[in-house]
Order: C-alpha cells, then structure tokens, then sequence
C-alpha cells in the first residue's frame, strides 16, 4: 500500500517510535523527544523515550528493557543516536554492545558538529544503518531543536487570537474572551511547549497578564510536566525600561526576563539597579529606534537560554514586528465566529505597507476547529 | 447502516432524485430546483429535473420518459409535486393519471398557501404518500426559493475576500488581487447563482466594477446557463442618486437596478428623468438618515422581482449594515493567506459597537479550501 522505499515493517517500527517520541514533546526542551523500539522476530522487545533532560536517552531504556536479548534486534530510533558523551554515555556505542543487528534511523543529528558521527560509528562496528524513514514526520516533533541547532535560533510561533473581522480587542482594550474555551486550553498547551513566551510592554501596561501555564494537574501530567515546571520563561520586549515592578507576572511561578535596549540600559543606571534590586533579570540587545533587533533577541535566546521553541503572543505592533522580521515560523490563528467591527483593534501593525505588492504572504499549512472557533496555521512562503 | 426511520431503497432513490435538482441550481430561478426518479422493481424506470421556468416540471419530464410502464412505479420526488394549473398542469395530477403506487417527498411545498395541497390530492386518490425522505438535504437546494415562500424575503448571501488580518483594500483603495483564481472562481459561480447582486454607489464610484457572471461558455453550459441569461440583477444602494451615468455596469449584459430613497426621489425630479431617459431602472424606498431600509429592499426584490437568492458584494458600509439588518443568512469569507497591515480598508464598519457584549456572533458552518485561500460559511448563530 506504501510506495516509499522502505520496508511495510520499517514504517510501522518508526511511527511506533514516533510516537513514543511525541511523549516527550513537552519536557525534554532543551534536548530534543527521541523515541526508540527494539523488535526482534516480528516482536517489539524493547521500548524507550527521552522524557528529560538529565534522564536516560530513549535507546537507553529501550535497551535496559530488552537486557540480553537485544543481540540480533532491529533498532528504530528517531534521531541519529548520540556519538558524544554528553551527562549520559554515547547512545551508539549503547547499541553496538548490545549487538543490535540493524539500526533503522528517521532522521540525521541536526547539530552540523556531530551530524552522521553516530551513524558512522555503528557502520564501523559492522551494523548496517538504514536513514530517513519517516524522516518528514521525525522533524515535524524536533522542529525547535532541529532550528537552533541548523541556524542558532528558536522557532517561533506567533499566536493570535482574533475576531473573524481581524480585530483583536475592542477600541476599549476589552478582548475577554474574544475565542472560546477549546482554543484558549490549546494555547496553554502552546505556552507549555515552548521555552520562552515573548510579549510587549504595550501589553503588560494595558493587561498586566500573568502568561502563566493554566492547565490542571492531570493535564500536565499527561504531558510529563508539573505546576512547578511547566513555565516557560516570560521574555517582556521593554526598549524604555517602562516595566513597573509591581506587575502581576514578576510574582507568578516562572522566570520573567526584561529585554531591552543597551542604549536604554546606559542611560538609566539608576533603573536598572533597582530591576536587579528585585531580583528582576534583564538582558540588553541592540535596537533601532526603540524598536529591540529581533533577531539579536531570538540569538540570545537559543543561544544563552538553550531555547528551542519561542512563542510571541503580544499586541499588534510587536505581533506586526515580528511578522516583518521574517524570522516567524508558524503563525497559529484563532479565529472567532464574531464581527467586532472597524473600531476594535487590529491584528498587525505594519508600517510600509501601502500596495498590494508589499503584503505579506503566506502559506495555510492547515485548518482545523477548537469548539466554536477555527484555527489556521500559517508558515512563511516558499 | 442508517438509523434513518425510512428505508435504505427510499434514501439511495432520493439521493439520485436531489442529485437530479441540484442540475438547475443555477437556472430554475424564480422556479425551485426539483428532481424526479420514478423506480419500479427496483429499475428506475424514468427521470427527470426541472431546467428553467416555463419547461417542465421534473415529474411531467420522468413520467414521459417512463411512459406506460409508470403504472404501479414509486415515484421519489425533492419537493411536493404541484397541485395547482401554473404554465403547467398540476404534477400531482400527472401522478395520479400515471397510476403510479406510491410516492416519496423529500419536503413539503413551503408556500403556505398551497402547503400539503399536493400530497393530499395524490392521497384522496388513493395512492400512499411517504413525506420527510432526505429533507435537510432537499432544503439546502431551494433556501432561497423556500425563504421567499415563508418570509417574502429573498436568502442573502454577503461575500466578502479580506486578508488574513481582515482587510479588503490597501488604504489607496487597491484591492486586485486579495484572493486567488480558484476564490473568484467561486465567486462568479456564486454570482451566477443569485437572481440579484447588491453593491453600494461607495463600491461603484471607488471601482467602476462590472458585477458579471465571467465564466466560460463551457462553465456555464455545465450549470444550464448562457452567456445571455447568467446575469443576475445589479442593485446598486444609492441613496443620493450619484450613480454616474457612464457607470461601466450599466452599458453590461443584464438589468442594473438603482435603490434610492424616496425622499432623495422626490427631491431630485430632473435626475431621476434624466436616469429614466438613459433607460436605467431606479426604486425608491425607505430610508433613514441616508441609510436605505434594507428589509425594503429585499423585500421589493422578492415580491416584484421574484428573487430567491440575493448576494451582497459591497465596500465595509455596506457589508456592515447588512450583517447588523440581521438579514444576511449566510456569510461567505474568501480569507487569503496574506497580511495588509492596520492601515488597509476593514471588512465591516459596524457603528455602535463598542464593548464585547455587543459583538455580532456567528457559528461556522463550513471551512474549505479553495486554491490557496481558506473559504469560511457562517450562519447567523441560535
């Protein structure tokens, strides 16, 4: 039924793994959700995933699961197993004293200083390597990890919210609830994947939010997480330093980081020792006319913070930034069945754009429903 | 396999009868779409659907084709058969002197004046009438013809093309293209569709637009159509008389209609003679402050053009107002992938809402795709 080049069993084995994998999804950040089956005669012997950082690698455990009789087992592995002593011992040369006789890979390690070194080591030691099955559907998991290891950013995801008329809250600031309850748990489950949530001064001045993980005990639970680590950290774009030190976040579960300009950070010592008199943290970056450089914000934060998946959820001008910047990668709209009219606010702030040869296109990757309301992913254009 | 009350063999037959109908979705009007299917041990022995007013009705077409042979046959029909002399001969009539067994309706005639006429003639003469086969199905073929019937109002359609972020133009007015071909594709199908299609005189002094059918000869033939008769009627709203007599729409196949007020009628003589004498059309309504009556307008477009299906193509005032008249019954959004920024022209101005309790809400019907673009049907919601 299958016209891809591998094998009935090849395929079967890898979306087993995958979607062992896909438990991780949620709290291996920074390291990437591996997953791992062993079969040996037509049985799955052994089986493992990647759960958290520090914790054994899913090759590991599926190994440790099938002890001596992993010798002349096919292994299905997510991911290139690791060649590098990293806080675990390298996943490859697990495999190669197990004996395992074939090693079925979907995808090459994205990290270009290690990429194929796992698959060269098992080769050498005589086990046969199969690469690339299921490669596409492997990535679509490690998407964040796959970016800042190939371009030493996050990925990112802009979330919006709004009307069906584009608007995202009344000319009063009024915008709860705009969508309904499905989509507002979908977006908590987003803010729970990603290792950094971005937004706007504008935003805490006019809502004061707690960008907070909201969801029960038995749903972070099912997603391997709890109350305590769910959080991602809060990044406020603030260029002026404008942030007040009362505001409801810098008091909620979770790191918060104030990003701001070094000219601003310069100009006002006396500010900025009181921000880390509280025990705010604060990171300066370049920036042009009060607006902060994007991608010197996204650099730190794969970089420095060892974040994967980024998530910006603000108001229409750093929305509109961002959007401008070319550096989103899925824009994620929830879209109301409701008219909000020409008064309420808009989705995007986009200075310059005056023509219809300016505007900024897009993709749909998909469409679906959250209860009442719709939601479009959109990605960059080819 | 169905939970349905009535039998397998009567929902596959009237499957094939509604199947028939929708062929003069496009050309019956002011006339239903209707179709026929008479079967007789288990062959169907004669079909037929209505093509245009004036032509048979669908029963008298499979009856004809079934000759004789329709003696003891079950005739399956969308819409109760006819029981009064219109250009035709009462079908229920036919029925009864075809001495068919027994006959299945999808839906009762919604006109109240001759509602179950049909049926019980058929059933005084003796022959057993099954009702209520597949009547959702039926319904959604004749909204227009069926609205008409109970309300003396036309079913409206508001098609509006935005960007993603709900914009319809740039700020200087350019608009070509929002939406790809396969959405104006569909536009012009809809348009073909409508017996009249409703713009404002802000959409015709901004775009000199045509409002016609432009689709291909072979498109048209396919829904019963030619390049003479696909026009629907254009209704230009234009309370002041603006209307410039050079308009491209009015030297275009197909009548165009100016609504006005009757104040601005009474007020103005020389330039209604002088539209008179140009041979433009023009009615004269209520209004209230420069804003025609829309309910005026629909209903003067039901009762003196026998128009079943209206669509609104207009500019935000427009649009706005028809969605806050509570009159729009369905809202087609052609939604592309693209981005135009807080500066291009609003889907909807909708004056007086100003807090979130007095959004418009809707429920989405359907989501598709069509090329690129996402096409979104709203209903008004319960």
């Amino acid at each position: 039924m299958t016209s891809s080049k591998y094998s009935d069993e090849d395929i079967i084995y890898m979306q087993q793994a995958i979607d062992l994998a896909r438990k991780g999804l949620y709290s291996t950040k920074p390291n990437p959700a591996v997953g791992c089956v062993l079969v040996k005669n037509g049985q799955v012997i052994g089986q493992g995933w990647h759960q958290q950082a520090g914790q054994p690698h899913a090759e590991r455990l599926a190994l440790a699961q099938a002890g001596i009789n992993a010798e002349g087992a096919t292994a299905y592995v997510t991911l290139e197993p690791c060649s590098h002593f990293g806080r675990t011992p390298p996943c490859a040369d697990g495999l190669i004293e197990a004996k395992v006789a074939k090693v079925v890979v979907a995808m090459q390690d994205p990290n270009p200083l290690v990429a194929s070194q796992g698959i060269e080591r098992i080769e050498q030691a005589g086990i046969p390597v199969v690469l690339g099955v299921l490669e596409s559907e492997a990535r679509q998991i490690n998407l964040g990890f796959i970016r800042k290891m190939e371009k030493q950013l996050p990925f990112v995801r802009l979330k919006i919210a709004s009307s069906l008329d584009g608007r995202t809250a009344m000319a009063n600031g009024e915008s709860h609830w705009i969508t309904g309850e499905e989509s507002r748990l979908e977006v908590h489950k987003m803010r729970a994947r990603c290792g950094a949530l971005i937004t706007g001064i504008g935003t805490v001045l006019a809502d004061d939010p707690s960008l907070t993980v909201r969801l029960t005990d038995q749903q972070l639970s099912d997603m391997n997480l709890t109350q305590e680590n769910c959080h991602p950290i809060r990044v406020v774009l603030d260029p002026n330093l404008s942030m007040p030190l009362n505001a409801k976040m810098l008091s909620l579960p979770g790191r918060t980081i104030l990003m701001t300009s070094r000219e601003t950070a310069e100009r006002s010592p006396e500010i900025v020792e009181e921000i880390h008199a509280q025990g705010v943290e604060m990171v300066a970056v370049s920036a042009e006319d009060d607006h902060l450089d994007i991608e010197s914000i996204l650099h730190y934060l794969a970089e420095e913070e060892q974040i994967n998946d980024v998530m910006v959820e603000s108001g229409a001008i750093v929305a509109g930034a961002f959007m401008q910047s070319g550096l989103v990668n899925e824009l994620h709209c929830f879209i109301a069945p409701s008219l909000m009219g020409n008064e309420a606010k808009p989705m995007f702030v986009l200075p310059g754009l005056d023509s219809m040869d300016k505007k900024l296109n897009l993709t749909i990757q998909s469409m679906d429903r959250f209860g009442d309301d719709a939601r479009l992913i959109l990605v960059p254009k080819d």
